[in-house]
């Protein structure tokens, strides 16, 4: 496959990719053409069809696979494609992974990681609620591994739920090593499910938009419900210990204008908050830096409220 | 029964009263003192034993019913009650009632009132979702009638839940009059769910305090759990339509720094955070205004920012 | 006359819309051209003048009406109309009410309600003050019907502040009937008082945009020195009196920085505000929702912080 | 006349103080005793009765003048006053002038100074308008000359408002040398008439505390109509020029949440903003420095989010 | 030289002007264009090259001093330069004072001015350290001539670093005037260190960007470090008067969040604080109001957060 | 010694302690009195000498170490000295480190770990500009050892600003771990530098309040001015190393409403602001729950804006 990374002015192309957006629009002379963005895992391209009624080009939307023929120049020192022909890719014809963000680390090895802190959680009903998901429902395991933490931000790409959660996990291990007053079968158990409803506020890739749920419920309250189902399954499961641990997904965001409806009362609640706060702006700093190979002075961000650079010593 | 509000100065009485607190203190040249908050659902007034370990003294604490004996002065023009004898009363001696605030309005013909609204829900799912708990659930319907809506603030009395409820659903019953774009069904449930999470954020009156799930969930996310219990028993309930309902309950603070994790993205969401925000707030007046048979200014309010006073015509 | 709602690709048109703005550029190749944007009560039209110095184009400005004949078009899905002859249409050529947003109330019907509304007042002074604008200055009265509520956002349309004051007033008579603290007289006289300075912060339609003593002062000062001319006529008006209803204008926004100099300090002004900011958020929805027949997300809402979308039910 | 920053340890004093408040307590043992804070221009002292039931003292209220005998003592470092006897004093017994805080300048020469500027108002219009109050309206002037420009912070004393507004009129007669975008005629009928309202707002002294139309409007507001009821007495005043004198006084608190209902649009309702800021800000501190004979910390102000000394050099 | 603000429609020019960006774009047809931004101290030019690789078109880049023939056209409304030539000029060509927006004071007679009130620093610790730099270090008395106070906002031009400092001298010298608890020697110098920093935290025109310290450090801590350096060559400084200028230096901004990391705890650090203030937005309405021969509303400006206009007396 | 946490009612005591602070009251009956603070190591203990004027009471005043003989006696459930007699200790007769609350971990021992991390700086200037203090200068590492970090919150005790100063240099070695774009020498180095302005910003125990420096200038700035001392001893210092070092002190509160000049900039501020916030938050929380053997909700705490406790699995 001909990755859009790899491209250079004045090729000639024929090659599958996801088209993420389409829009019509007109020259100046009143000749319709179309916009294309077009997707794989290493980036994106803008692709235009200057005469959309040509034999060529057959039918599309929004988020099909089509393969196109075209021709690729620079424009405004960015590379484009002009499309000469297209049409609807099947299924079968091209690999999934291939058109999607990825995590630049292996999914498997990361689950197995995440395993061994299961492990590691000695409170029997902790225990067993955390199996409910991450050990016992296939299907959960399978979209988690590949589930974004984000729409944009941080983290939105294939396995960056895993990764996100996988990080917060090994910063709580450093904090129990810090800090005596935290117990840490709930900090584990509270860390594995603190995100879980963004397996249901976004959908899965390629689209990896907000849901209905998402918009109306936010994965906040959805984790919470999520983890409520597990406990429904567990007789006896003592209460006070399951608002503990719903207490914490709902305050770990920190703020009520953060979105969560509760500001942290437990000391695990509040280790959450610092961890998923540190994982969540370093990991932002990260995807900013990536690929940036100069210490001059980036430009200013909004999140950061800054300019940015890297350190004259990288 | 002689109740507070109607004591005078000079009388002495034996009468049974809730103890809401006791402090004990000392008095400059040593001798300790126990200082009482005496309550009855006319007023509170302070009491002093000023020999605690008298022989008429028996022993006590905070929240017990006790008889006492004791003399009726003023002090800084407040009355005061100097006890010579003290003894928890037995259950049996008083009656509860009597004890706590209580709404003015009589709580069956409320409740009565409020049925006709369950009775207005067209729709056989919500319809069955409201009766699950304000038909069906006997221990439920009694908790809810004698519940406060607050530990402090406006409602916070027996049977305020109630009040605040009915006086919600009527302003709703206003609103879809007035603006035709809200749909009565979700509406008149939304109202009747949004706070039935009180009734476990908050402790049954005598006490009326915080419980560990109202300081760990709050009300809001204990209501959508307790919607989510009821939807669990009816089959095949709509999930779209469940969420629209939850998301009434999430969305009724209004805004995120109030507690509420979403912002009302339905026309219905939005209506029952003004019919919450205004009743609220008219309560909160009126309750200031009570017994307060002046024009003159009230004094500086932090909840309402200003000085405050009837108008000039009543 | 043909309205915009109704025109479709391909027709040739001669017809006299409002001209609402006027620009000119340039195409690629340097030659000028018109973009116009024409207005009537159905909606507005992008026109083109390709050729602005052709015979055909007579001179004309903003807020002129013109007849134009041109051809409609399609361009990225919009109908657009590339205008061959226009001229300046005289007075008499055309109904103004053809050309403004306008209620979809009748404005008569809206105002006799209105005038049911004064006839309750029984206080003397109020009574009159009210008087004097709505039932005795006819200049006023014929401005008041036909102004709008605001240059966008809510009710910003012919009638647009009748019904809007009529919908406060409404609002109130519940919340007379729900809260007893409430004085009648005094409501009823400051909801019709309180935006009655919009007849002079804004101009008249056609143009509906700030004057200058609407940006120097605003509404809301506008509205005291209004009542406060009326007063003025009423002899012995109780001063303390003519100065709680200036303090429920004043306070109608509620807070500081909504722009009222005083927080409502008198329950009918606290019930003023709340009536007022209900409206204006139902209003709001309701525009936004008007001709969406979809439950689907409608987007993100600046005012509401939220996307937004109709119940399942609707 | 005994000033109160004069007394001494063990003297006993027959004199007049006007009493600014009065309290009843109760020592340890039952006895009631009054707290009196006395207060006369040189400043405030606390007075004891221990026997308020004795024969040599009489019925006395709160804002009376009365002649007191007692013995001044020590009390945690500060003087403290054992009153033995009191009696009511009668007008004509005291001169009101010694018992409230005044301006350390003399009156009548800082009113002549104002005189000035308001001959160097050229503009027909505005020195009508001004002189209807400054110059013409003898009841007017001396209340101006006597008031207070607040009930505490900064200028809270007879002779405050005309200090704060000779100041504020030299300050922009820098500015209008400085700023050459400045209209010297609108500035100065501003800054005179920018606080006038507050000859109504609160009321006179010795009481100077806040009237009903002060808390229901507001001395912004106020001021604007006091304007405006000179402008009618002055035909053909310029609506434009009126209206812009008007925003100066709306705008001069600079910010929606200070009260103001309008930033300021035009460069001398900024300049007033600015000048009334900075000699709020300058006198407040000159008042906390006042009898301070020290560089050290004089502890945290909370108006001034900091601790507060003066320089070393000083 | 043809200033840019003296060029009309039609003619063609032959002149050198500062090429202040660059952008390459491309038409609908695909041709490559350059967008060039020119620039003289009266003003800027928008220019077009439609035929970039033309003989005539030499090498340039932003920043660069170039030789243009070309023709002058209207478009839009505004002037616009179709560039037929252009190469790089050689210092030497051209004076750099020409291209650069000045203050319209003479630099020298300011900087004199400026002297007058170092002669009045009687305080010999702080007569030394003004010294240090404005009467002895010849480098940084040119750079502050012709530095400016800012990139963009007010006096963003040569010599709006003088100027600004000028003018706050001269309003600190009024305020000493008025205020008696102000010291003029802290108060002086701490004006004239005020802003220093910028000279390192802006780099000099024609440039006038932030520098690498300017982003990390901010021209507070810049101007603390200067002032630090002065002191360490003055034997014996006391340091606690030391701290103070300092402290001066770092509360000028008023607030935290606008960047001055200690609120003002000094007479003369509130003043410095307040004149700084007052003359930066004095000067930006200036600058807005420059130009504008009209009593028109000018739009909403967002600084201000209100549209502003002169007013009708101008 | 006797320590005052393990005192008990009834025993008559001879030790000395350190008077924190001394408050002259009087009884009812006009007889003056003393209050104490007495302190030591363990706790603080409430003295009363109720006859100050006897001759076993000798002249003391606060920050004295003073030896007591009084009666340990309970009151209000709290232990209470009544003293009868008091003298000043001569230096020699106690040990200081009894008096002070002091960091439970040996200093000796964090030093040495602190001493590994700078061991870990590869780079040559960033390894003599730590040396410089943490190494080379004796007087400074024996105040560094001692300080506190805190006037209160957290780490407000003898050894504090040590091992918070440990604390967050463990973290930023986790994040290193974890982060790979953060550099190890400038995140080493800033934290080691981020609170040494503390040590001039408090003075030492027992005193441990703000200097005038702490005041004026703050430990943020105090730290820039210390890294500058040192940098300007190495010759050669990259200048752009030495502002990134001093952007990592300044901006390390993250906010500028925290009293941070400059928002992170860099990965290292960035990653050293988390460390201190986290390592403020777990230890502030800790210090709550020490010595609480409860799972009982703890009260409200302003800080955390929430009620507290401990999990039900501690």
């Amino acid at each position: 496959m001909r990755y859009i990374r790899e491209l250079h002015e004045g090729e000639t192309i024929r090659a599958i990719y996801l088209c993420k957006s389409k829009r019509t629009a007109e020259t100046r002379n009143g000749k319709p053409y179309d916009n294309l963005l077009l997707q794989d895992k290493t980036g994106t391209l803008d692709g235009k069809i200057w005469d959309p009624n040509s034999n060529g080009i057959s039918d599309y939307d929004e988020m099909d696979f089509v393969e196109i023929v075209g021709e690729v120049i620079t424009y405004n020192n960015n590379l484009q494609l002009n499309i000469k022909q297209l049409r609807k890719a099947q299924e079968g014809e091209y690999i999934l992974a291939d058109y999607m963000p990825t995590s630049e680390k292996d999914a498997d090895a990361m689950y197995t990681e995440l395993l061994g802190f299961v492990n590691k959680i000695q409170n029997n009903w902790l225990r067993q609620a955390v199996e409910f998901y991450f050990v016992k429902d296939e299907e959960f395991i399978r979209r988690f591994k590949n589930h974004s933490a984000a729409k944009s931000v941080h983290h939105g790409f294939c396995g960056g739920l895993l990764e996100h959660t996988l990080s917060i996990l090994k910063l709580c291990e450093y904090y129990l090593s810090a800090y005596d007053i935290l117990n840490a079968d709930l900090l584990y158990a509270a860390a594995m499910y603190h995100d879980i409803g963004k397996t249901k506020e976004l959908s899965a890739f390629p689209e990896n938009d907000y849901t209905d749920d998402g918009q109306l419920l936010g994965h906040i309250v959805i984790g919470v419900e999520m983890f409520d189902e597990a406990v429904r399954t567990i007789p006896d499961f003592p209460p006070k210990l399951a608002s503990e641990l719903k207490h914490c997904i709902l305050a770990h965001h920190g703020e009520l204008e953060y979105g969560s409806p509760k500001k942290p009362a437990l000391a695990e609640a509040l280790a959450l908050n610092l961890a998923d706060m540190t994982d969540a702006k370093m990991q932002t700093l990260k995807e900013i830096f990536k690929d940036k190979n100069t210490t001059e002075w980036l430009g200013y961000n909004r999140l950061f409220e800054s300019n940015l650079r890297k350190t004259s010593l990288s």
